[in-house]
């Protein structure tokens, strides 16, 4: 595509020089990979010091941009749109050739019970199992290796990548996204202690219901309620390697990054945000809006919306902050406060003696 | 079942109002979730809050608790016994209609290898693959997808779910129960640098034994001893993504949460408590009945049995609580040892004057 | 092997009394797990301590240890080497029977792509998967239940153990080895926030790149670019349970212990080593020949080389360590700066008076 037509498409406005004679644009790139043909864009002003170096053909960028000291370069021009980011994207999607992933049809090598309930124009791939009396919607795509329990309910227009499982009785709505590895409804960690220490297993006789658009990432495992169910609302984003024990409630449009676990019956709120490696302690509540940041253990309620969380344990992130930089001048403190208590000693024992 | 029949068959003592008019029980819930038919519990003081609003139509209570001041609610029954959720759990298990997890038999899609020693009774799944000279016990369930390496052991009874991986060699006794995704055998991370800053692989040849009535969570994982073996004894229960590295020992009856990870060497003594996230160092040693709280750092022995360890790094608890206590005063200590400081010079400039 | 047939083989120098009596060497072991037979290794001093009631046959010791004090043990032979756990290593191959791990050839259960390109001696496992236009190079060996998306690339020589997982377009280089349920190429987690708070999918549409002599952990899990490649260098060492987010770089021979986790487009530099548990922050950069301690929390790039971190936030890890160090003090701080107060009140009150 020429810079005009993509301008045009995107309904940007083009500032530069010579740009007749610019290459077309064959690729997209970030703004340090990009060579000539490519187009790319300038959504962080972090990245701003890119522009002068950049060998792109062109960049999209902010209508609200400052494009001055950078409009003297000569060969560098200017897509100017109101979201960069997002006008890339459309762009990366049109000039991506789109792979098939997932095979046509059902794979002879696959197996599937005789009474499962299959919707129309589902892929399932070689060495899947689709357990008794479970249920597949239209459009979905099992991929090869993936595991459905006997009386699992999957929606349609859902992607599994290969090897993931969904275990017996679990219900998955419409346009879930599970990454391979994953593993939906092993059972709760419970087991009730005996007097002589050893423990007794609790059965988990709950599900794990998943609403509609949810992802979860690859060797991600949400377990099984004791009873009841572990449920995972609309529009939660889940990444690689996290813990969802029995019984949490993930709130609507909740995102979780990688390797954060969450412990068993906690409730999290909607429009939540929980950082890398972040602990969240059992039967606790945390408010919508909440956002906890990396590595932080939080163990008690949230109870106010839209706060930020930090530290371990964690508190107010402004609160957390102050106490870290503080931290730093512990050693400093140690010093000085053994120097005021011997200053102390001193002027007390002058004050004294006279 | 009616409220007599549950009590007559647990043993337990009836307390409350219109008995022979209350709905029969026809299945169990949480407190807070339950409704008209349903069975409850309390066990944990925190839920009694909930007595008052419950819509159970029977809650079991322990004989210990007062029921003076919710006797009133004419429409809630009490049923008496000694563990309350014990008992629930048993009227959960007797109400709650058994499925088939796994089918029966030698599923034809399954690969066993033609030397491997089959117990009675036993039952693989679809695309399950048991390797050369393995050996698998009676009853023993390996679920589809699983791969069961050359000369491996399992025991009987025991239950292994779907993609779940034992490496060649590998011997788990009876009763062992393993989650989807769980890789039991997989080589130790031991490497020797090189005089280059390279890396040359040491061999691991050594197993993973698991001795009787373990559980492993989903996507675990326990590497294979350099030699000798990793050792999980009986009794341990493992959460889910935890990591247990080569020539660890886990002694009987420990429980470790999620996404722990034990590095190489460590010995881990028996009724020990690991909570999630928790972290430790290898080739260090850590006494019985140990417990260490969620996200903690252990770097050293510890040698006395029966303490609880706190923070990263970790103390013992009660030391390590006072010191996190400490740390939210830190901001404000700053600020006061820079007025002590301040009016200390203004002493000691008066006091020399005179 | 006779005592003299190893010594000779390793060309170590034989100490101790009556040699030609000992029994053979017919196993390796640890040295407080060695008996009769045995041979063991000291390389570590704090095992010294072992020397005096290990029941080995033989030590295998530096030249530089001093025997002096050990030497009058009657039953105790040393072989001396320049490096006596390599020496062990090349010992513990040739004593250790080698068995099979993988079958030969193509498994008939294996599904293997008409347009996949296979190179000679290939090992394919039962239920394994090679998508459309796949290739492997020669001598690799594919275990049972792998998965291979269409377009992916594995080079020669490479071993990937069951149940591993590389998505679509991936490339591989030669002699990496990947473990059980690790999941190479899934999607990255990256959602474009909308203006209702939901989010929409960005599409990832890079791939991953391996490149030579990389080892991957069981259930590790590397995520495919957004656009270009997330590229592990060669030579790089991963363990179990690890996540790398999309975009990252990490440098040749770094080594990254289990549980770590690397947000999306940082670049890790060469011969790093990141211990068990650390989280790195996204975006960011870390110098050749860095080395971060368990759990710590890197948030900012680190400049300078060969430096190692510490503490969550980090800081340096001998800053980092004088501060936990004082953080312990901190409860008597607060106690001491109280005291401090009130004396200075008193001498105030004292001083003012007169």
């Amino acid at each position: 595509m020429t810079i005009h037509e993509i301008a045009d498409w995107l309904g940007g406005e083009v500032i530069g020089k010579n740009i007749d004679d610019a290459p077309d644009i064959v690729r997209v790139a970030k703004i340090e990979e990009a060579d000539s043909g490519s187009l790319t864009f300038l959504a962080n002003p972090k990245y701003e010091k890119h522009l002068g170096t950049t060998r792109a053909t062109a960049v999209l960028v902010s209508r609200k941009t400052d494009l001055k000291k950078n409009i003297d370069r000569s060969s560098l021009i200017f897509i100017c749109v109101d979201d960069p980011y997002a006008a890339f994207l459309h762009v990366l999607k049109r000039l991506t050739p789109a792979i098939e992933v997932f095979s046509d049809g059902i794979h002879p090598a696959s197996v599937i019970s005789p009474n499962a309930v299959m919707g129309k124009n589902i892929s399932v791939g070689p060495h899947a199992v689709i357990g008794e009396h479970a249920a597949i919607g239209d459009n979905t795509k099992i991929g090869a290796g993936c595991i459905i329990g006997n009386y699992a309910q999957i929606g349609s227009e859902c992607i599994l990548y290969p090897n993931a499982v969904v275990y017996h009785q679990c219900k998955i709505a419409n346009r879930v996204i599970i990454h391979s590895g994953a593993v939906i409804g092993s059972d709760g960690f419970g087991f009730a202690p005996k007097p002589d220490g050893t423990y007794e297993k609790i059965p988990q006789l709950g599900i794990v219901v998943i609403d509609d658009d949810v992802e979860i990432g690859a060797n991600t495992t949400i377990d099984r309620a004791t009873m009841g169910d572990t449920h995972i609302h609309r529009g939660v984003k889940i990444d690689n390697l996290v813990q969802i024990a029995h019984n949490v409630v993930v709130g609507e449009h909740t995102v979780i990054a990688s390797q954060a676990g969450i412990s068993g019956s906690t409730k999290i709120g909607k429009y939540c945000m929980l950082a890398g490696q972040v602990g969240i302690a059992g039967h606790i509540e945390i408010a919508d809006h909440t956002i906890i940041m990396a590595q932080s253990g939080i163990h008690r309620n949230i109870e106010e919306q839209g706060k930020s969380y930090f530290g371990y344990p964690a508190d107010e992130a402004r609160k957390a902050q102050r106490v870290y930089a503080a931290m730093k001048m512990l050693p400093d403190m140690v010093r000085e406060v053994t120097a005021l208590k011997k200053k102390i000693e001193e002027i007390d024992k002058g004050f004294t003696k006279k």
